[in-house]
């Protein structure tokens, strides 16, 4: 990997004369940098390129070669890679589209890249993407038909779309903002963007990781190397998922020929990884410069300064409703601004350093903000009004920033003549927001991760009272026949044996047996008609509750069988299942999902309408640490309601949260389970457990 | 208000020489945009100003003056303002700041200048204000400090923050934004957000209306003037009201001197007026260029075009979100689209011409898009790709845009190289946006503001079954002691004098008369405690439900009585309150508050839970329509409840409707109810009705 961004000697193989082609191009622009190391042109046709001498093949370049560059088109480009494996070249970028993009026949071509790389021992990033650019003086690389190389900074950029990385350079340059390596990777053939995830973790050019993404081909090793990168370099890892909606994810499949699973597993599974999602361009580059410019605050209070009224209420708003908070400054800070500052000005957070106010009172301002205890980060919000020396100002901020521990963001609201103060404070790294909103949301961001950076991650603890052999014994059975749907009483029996709460009861065949078990158990009971071809239980009428002696149960047992029967005539009854009926319990939904990207997931939610209506679900990719089941179901809002609402019993969370571990195990024990549903199941209060009311499975006979 | 803004000689009054100062840059401004009529500059101590003849005092000036600019300081303007009366001016904008925004002292002064104003019969805009510009070629007036003249547009721009005109004009100019007017109207000490709403409804060269608000002083009569202007006019009312946070609000009040209601209250009440309320600059201008630049879409199917697939997939992906669709091409457009375009590109939409494209693909795919009939708008985007000639796309898109009667956006991502192709789309009236998301946003609050003008709003109905003189003497019997707080009888009293449907039952004072009315209105009853202490019946063990016999009602009636005397021994208990138990309901919480913006004010809510853990209520400012009552209704996730889900029956949402009607009459009778509570209310099924549970009444006792 070091090679193919440290280059001693590179080949741009298939390079022509052509102004404004990418083959010129990309020599163009290594040349135009100042590149460090030795450029080989290689052009079957040309002599010379731009007074270089060119070899007409690979092969023909007499000295070694570090990283190769292809740029020939995909009809003949492997044999170009053929031939830089025969050279002896371990690094190559493959610029060249056609591939897994176009379909079949590009598959089959990217392939045949990967088999060639695999036999001579070659890493590769591409096909298809925009090339790669180091920007360390050392070295100077820009490998890439980019229409400009962008300044030296400290955030590393990674593209799965070339496009998009021209955009993105167009708007770094614009604002000053300087990447340590940006990488377009393209179809991710070869070196994979979890790769890359690694190598910047371990480059100290780099401080803050941003990602754009279509498709997540290997979600559980993402999550692991975002893992890894937080844990072990505490850099950021911010990433753009697009195919949010159904629609999107189409385009996006119809574009990379790219598969997503569900958008809203993919932003859980994001948050349990630490990683940062975006939805847009401009929402990342505003949390990724509040990252890389400034220090983290320490808490989530925050000084406005502002010369104008109307925004300082605007910021405010911005700032509450994003979960930051106003300092209350000290009688000592309070002092200060009251003889650094006009009458008229307001002395209070937002401060008001009014209309006419010139550098010098902004400065007062700051400088007092930022040496109260109760400020953790401060705010400059202005307007250009006439006599405000925007310039001197915007210089000011940068100057006073220098050295302070604390970080300071600012807004200068308008466009055209604080246009050049922006641009001040965009060379000075001083963050600067359009919108409050941008400036409040970065801020709580980096807030957020750094006080999470703090908290260790648990491992994930080791199960008690699983009986392996018994719920393998089970499984195969479930297995053994043609089934897909696996009906209640044997998924009960497979969640007991992984140690979940089974209800109290037992499938009777006859009358007399259904007797004898409610006897035993106790009434009231539940009793529900068991099939394997019987889905919808209430639909056939094959449920009755709260039956309170044997008398009922009898009747009961009788009824059923008949509606089974008169409304599916053609399912076999295997019995009655009787149960413990539950009351005085809140109930819950928990669930084994298979995402295509993500693998096993589990869902939580409240039942009934909650789910419904509100849509209050959350989800954790399994296996889950306690913290993170507990995390699940704090997410919804129905954790207010477990929490015991209006002096109502608190419930028992502890169980639920078991109960997703124990399903985590389960559901990483037997990828055959496509989907499994406990619903409901009955929560009782604190220390009291929960109890399965019912329960299905469907299982991947393909497996 | 005509003189206003179109005056044929303007007297700048406190005018001086002191380039940089407000009194001196006003009346430069004037001078500098050609003004079509004459100027006075009036000024204590100069004979002349930049040329000009200077008066010492308006009554100087030996001709007629329409319009007055007053900026001398606040401790004399008042006396300037005097002078001016006597002149016989019946017009002045009051630049002058150190009013009511200073305190008690300011206020006193700004008392002063209504009294004056009202004596001469004059009109003022003001104080505390930038000023006002005409951009109108046949007055070009720009009596403001602002530092330059915006362009000519058909925007009207009314804010009440002076600071934040300077923001905005700065921000317009860069982006070619043009105004009709551009008005701060500071304090409102005489003429209001409400005149100049009126005014520019009238006003011709005004299409779309722009307002920031920090206080709401009227909000009945604002949301009559926003109606007014809807619907007579047609134009488009956007409004940025600040202080959604208390702390906003209060950072507001601490600026202002504004009170300023609940937030959630001013969103329903401008909802329910059809202003468009927007949270910050930005998103209004992108609103408002959409409603000042384009037709409306007829609805809401968009094509896509751009040259890369990330940035189609991320728009596609904003649109589905904010609620618009991809049109499906038809099959004459697949072709047209085929033959334009290489083999590699996605003719689906959204299209992709591929990077490569220059403006004839462009071209080619936004006029089949035009042409399509299931396309209702097109979206060009734009990544500068190493061949993208993009400003020669940009003025392709202008020209094609041009009498189209379907709209056009444009996203051109980047900064620095798409700049100028930027200018020329915005100089063109082509809307531009930086975000995908703000375009479709902006999309769509166009179509939807086009398709409610369609409906007309109905008039609020008149409620049958009002028994004025009953109620009237209820309500006085209620007001006539001290009491604040009305409890549960008597108010449901006042509701059933109003047609509400009250519970069947009775007040009994003795056992045998509990009896009596529970065998009257049949088993099973509910019995509750009455009495002006007790205010929260429970708490004292002071309500028993399913009470099945006259031996029961016995029991319970000594119970009762038992239990509140020995937990509020203190009390006067009057009685025991015998209702009809109902069951198989939906409970929901129904309510009247009085904001200080808006007045009475209704609410509903699902009962128990769903309004303390989910916030899910609505507001609707009395009196309602009954397409309002409806809109409050559906507003709630819990309307989906209530309109049956998992084949329950539906209840009876009209019951409900009209229980709202009801209620918003009830409300604007009488102005003493500060707040009014049924809770809770059991809606029934369908058809079916609904009954009062529970209701109190709080009374202001001061009006």
């Amino acid at each position: 990997m070091e090679t193919l961004f440290h280059p001693k000697s590179v080949a741009v193989v298939g390079t022509n004369k052509v102004k404004g082609t990418v083959p010129h191009d990309i020599l163009d622009n290594i040349l135009k940098t100042d590149f460090e190391g030795v450029v080989y042109p290689v052009s079957p046709r040309e002599k010379s390129i731009k007074g270089i001498k060119a070899y007409k093949y690979v092969v023909d370049v007499p000295d070694d070669i570090d990283l190769a560059i292809l740029v020939f088109p995909s009809s003949v480009c492997h044999m170009a890679l053929e031939q830089c494996g025969q050279k002896g070249i371990k690094a190559a970028i493959i610029i060249s589209a056609g591939y897994k993009e176009v379909g079949e026949a590009g598959l089959a071509r990217e392939k045949q890249l990967i088999e060639i790389a695999r036999k001579y021992n070659m890493s590769f990033i591409g096909p298809n993407c925009l090339g790669v650019i180091n920007t360390d003086s050392r070295i100077n690389l820009n490998a890439s038909f980019a229409r400009e190389m962008p300044e030296t900074g400290n955030i590393g950029f990674l593209s799965q779309s070339g496009a998009l990385c021209t955009a993105v350079l167009d708007y770094a340059i614009a604002k000053h903002i300087g990447f340590s390596k940006f990488i377009s990777f393209g179809n991710k053939a070869d070196i994979s963007e979890i790769d890359l995830l690694y190598y910047l973790m371990e480059d100290e050019a780099t401080k803050v990781i941003l990602m754009y993404l279509e498709e997540v081909s290997d979600g559980r090793a993402l999550m692991q190397a975002a893992r890894d990168v937080i844990e072990k370099s505490g850099k950021p890892v911010l990433v753009i998922k697009s195919g949010r909606t159904d629609e999107g994810a189409s385009a996006a499949a119809s574009h990379t020929g790219s598969l997503t699973g569900k958008d809203e597993i993919c932003d859980a599974a994001f948050e349990q990884a630490g990683i940062i999602r975006c939805n847009n361009l401009e929402e990342m580059f505003n949390k990724a410069i509040a990252f890389a410019y400034q220090p983290p605050p320490v808490a989530e209070k925050v000084a406005i300064i502002t010369n104008a009224g109307g925004p300082g209420v605007l910021t405010t708003d911005a700032a509450i409703s994003n979960g930051l908070r106003l300092a209350r400054f000290s009688e000592e800070t309070t002092k200060i601004l009251k003889s650094a500052l006009p009458a008229t000005a307001n002395i209070n957070n937002p401060v008001d350093v009014i209309g006419d106010a010139r550098a010098d009172r902004y400065t007062a301002a700051i400088q007092a903000a930022f040496e109260d205890d109760d400020v953790d980060g401060v705010f400059v919000i202005l307007t250009p009004q006439s006599m405000t020396d925007i310039d001197t100002i915007a210089t000011e901020v940068t100057k006073i920033a220098e050295g302070q521990t604390k970080p300071i963001y600012a807004s200068f609201m308008g466009a055209r003549d604080v246009a050049s103060g922006v641009n001040i404070l965009q060379k000075h790294k001083i963050p600067h927001y359009t919108l409050p909103e941008s400036m409040c949301i970065s801020f709580r961001t980096v807030h957020h991760f750094h006080s999470s950076l703090k908290q260790k991650r648990a491992g994930v603890p080791t199960m008690d009272r699983i009986q392996a052999e018994l719920a393998k014994g089970l499984m195969d059975k479930a297995l053994s026949n043609g089934r897909e749907y696996i009906p209640e009483v044997e998924t009960i029996e497979i969640l007991k044996a992984y140690g979940l709460p089974a209800p109290q009861g037992k499938l009777a065949t006859s009358v007399e047996e259904a007797v004898e078990v409610a006897e035993q158990i106790g009434y009231p009971v539940v009793m529900k008609v068991v099939s394997d071809q019987i889905i919808h239980k209430s639909e056939v009428k094959g449920v009755e509750l709260s039956i309170k002696s044997a008398e009922d149960v009898k009747a009961a047992y009788q009824r059923i069988h008949e509606n089974a029967t008169a409304r599916m005539p053609e399912a076999t009854i295997k019995g009655i299942y009787v149960i413990k009926m539950i009351s005085g319990s809140e109930e819950i939904i928990l669930g084994i999902k298979r995402d295509p990207s993500f693998g096993p997931v589990l869902m939580f939610g409240l039942g009934g309408i909650f789910v419904e209506v509100f849509k209050d679900v959350s989800f954790g990719v399994a296996p889950l640490t306690l913290e993170e089941a507990h995390d699940m179901i704090k997410k919804t809002r129905a954790y207010k309601i477990l929490k015991g609402i209006r002096g109502l019993a608190p419930r028992d969370i502890d169980a639920i949260a078991e109960a997703l571990l124990r399903l985590g195990q389960l559901a990483l024990d037997y990828p055959q389970i496509e989907e499994l549903d406990i619903n409901p199941m009955f929560v009782l209060d604190e220390g009291q457990g929960s109890v399965i009311g019912d329960a299905r499975m469907i299982l991947n006979k393909t497996l």
